[in-house]
């Protein structure tokens, strides 16, 4: 990237729809006057979808629209590509950018498998990519930075285990027809591979990376019902082969220990869909969230219980930049100024993105039979 | 025993003082004018300890009382041997009177180790011991019940997981002097052995057993500080060789999967000891309590979510004998009651506190670096 220089970074976005990710998550930070990055192109599955997002979407005028991924790899006034598509299409959309030796921004997963995103890493290496990272975005988001400086603080001493427990809305009872990929294996998008391992990169970012860990997942809905948005069903005991319960115990590289359990379908009603403990010698940690998908919806209550006092006392998020924005938009916003800054403290680069590739393996690997 | 007899059935108990378990536990069933037994004896560790414990607790002046467990044995009057040492004196207690025919009742663990289970087995079966059971009484507290008449009215559907996250109390920053035996893994006494293990017994009493399982114990705090219960402090860093973290995952034999983690001291305040969800296909049942130590303290809230009407219903704890008595004396007074009746439907006999004892030493065996 080119940190420092007054010249927006242009991006070409492949997948760009109204009421879609791309839109509702990355767009209200690369819309801002204060963006460091400009939209010049918008690659969807035909031109004629590109030319209407971008008109609906009121990128400007001069935005080019392809029907092709490999037109945008050919673009020479591309700078970065952003990939939004849904994950069993990431190789095929970046890879002629990374061929191309542009810079990449692909949302998690990286791959539709352990062997796609390998793939990916290698050609980005081939092809000398100076950047190419994922949306492990919940990294950016407060809770981390906030819990990062409470524990190096000392304020609950060191930390002896963690457990949460998490509803990850997919894979529940039904699954939506716009979203129905999510219960095929193959396609690489699950309650595992999305929810689970974005809230396990969250914590990991806190906590630190596992020394070992065993899991168990379980598929216990093995039809379920495709509906619309409205309810209106599409298709009754579409055959699900994506697990509804993922399991994990383990011990992190600090000693610590945890436990995480995260399900399919909504939380039990009233209550947390995330439930987080860190649980220190000397004090304990209690985190609350509307689901598992803390990079989207972040947390709604942090608390800290003092065993010395025996009292108990609010954490206020650290603010940090675009505090003011919902935690869909501006984990990404950070995320977006870190590769404008040529900061790679926080990004998942490919590197990374496929050490998370092999924990879902070994996942896979650990319940064979699932 | 003797079922519809009119005479009392007659109890010596091994281990009885004022203030301490078998007092505070199994007395005020006993001494109820409605009980089915006399205490005709109680032996301790002395004839003068038992002789005050029979003066200080009111017992009726002709309680015969005893400093050894051979005098027990050997007395012909004593129908019901009931032992409520500490866990390690266990088989010393009782191994005199199971090889004398006798009928014992014994607190859960029903041996130091499962060797010393298995002998006590065996020695009741070559003396054939009418009735050798345990005190694992969770089973009898009304959530077991209540529970198993909503699930088999079929208002959640089909189980197909259930998540536990519970406190034990014991094994956190510091133990009480007089149960400080349980920071050392040989008396067989430990967060796994006690709290755990009776909050899984009640729970498969509710979802049935284990068809699999893996586990991961943690001792976090290998040195803790050994207090009265004023406060005043009796050693400091005393070694600790027990878990204060257990975590389990496992299938039962339904198919529906189970993630459990009981971790030593005490809950986040306010919050409560015991979070319990039993997830169905139809709808999730949300039980809360004060600690793992269901079995004694019982249940505060037991809620339904109805997905179909996204509707949560408190659940009414089925009322059962004795309902009016704590829940730590109501589960023991529905044990007695099941001695005297004869019936062995929830009574746990040794056979089964052998396969209990299994259950530990598996947990130990897959976790023998602990």
């Amino acid at each position: 990237m080119k940190p420092g220089s007054m010249k927006p970074i242009r991006i070409g976005i492949i997948g760009l729809s109204p009421g879609a990710w791309a839109a509702n998550a990355h767009l209200p930070y690369l819309q801002r006057p204060d963006s460091k990055f400009e939209i010049v192109a918008v690659c969807n599955s035909s031109v004629e979808s590109a030319v209407k997002s971008a008109k609906d979407l009121n990128l400007p005028g001069g935005v080019r629209t392809y029907g092709n991924v490999q037109d945008i790899a050919d673009d020479k006034d591309i700078d970065l590509v952003v990939c939004a598509t849904r994950v069993d299409r990431h190789y095929n959309c970046i890879f002629p950018s990374l061929q191309a030796g542009k810079n990449v921004l692909v949302e998690w997963p990286l791959g539709g498998s352990l062997e796609e995103a390998r793939e990916l890493l290698n050609v980005a290496k081939e092809n000398n990519v100076e950047l190419a990272v994922v949306g492990l975005q919940g990294r950016f988001e407060a809770i981390v930075e906030t819990l990062k400086e409470v524990l190096k603080e000392g304020r609950i001493g060191k930390v002896l285990s963690t457990t949460i427990i998490s509803q990850g809305l997919i894979a529940g009872q039904t699954e939506l027809h716009s979203q129905s990929y999510l219960i095929d294996r193959e396609s690489g998008g699950s309650l595992l591979s999305i929810p689970a391992l974005h809230l396990l990169d969250t914590v990991q970012a806190v906590l630190g990376e596992f020394s070992s860990f065993q899991s168990l997942l379980s598929n216990q809905r093995r039809a379920v019902k495709i509906v619309k948005a409205d309810g209106s069903v599409v298709k009754e005991n579409a055959v699900k082969t994506t697990p509804d319960h993922v399991m994990i115990q383990g011990t992190l590289n600090s000693g610590a220990v945890l436990s995480a359990t995260i399900r399919g379908g909504a939380p039990f009603k009233g209550s947390p869909g995330l439930e987080w403990s860190i649980y220190g010698e000397k004090g304990e940690i209690k985190i609350a969230g509307p689901s598992a998908f803390i990079e989207i919806v972040g947390t709604s209550s942090v608390q800290l219980h003092d065993f010395a006092t025996d009292e108990i006392v609010e954490l206020k998020l650290k603010n940090g930049t675009f505090a003011e924005m919902y935690p869909i938009n501006r984990n990404l916003a950070r995320v977006y100024e870190a590769i404008a800054a040529g900061d790679k403290s926080l990004l998942c680069d490919f590197e990374g993105a496929v050490k998370r590739h092999h924990f879902i393996e070994e996942v896979y690997n650990q319940n064979s039979q699932v």
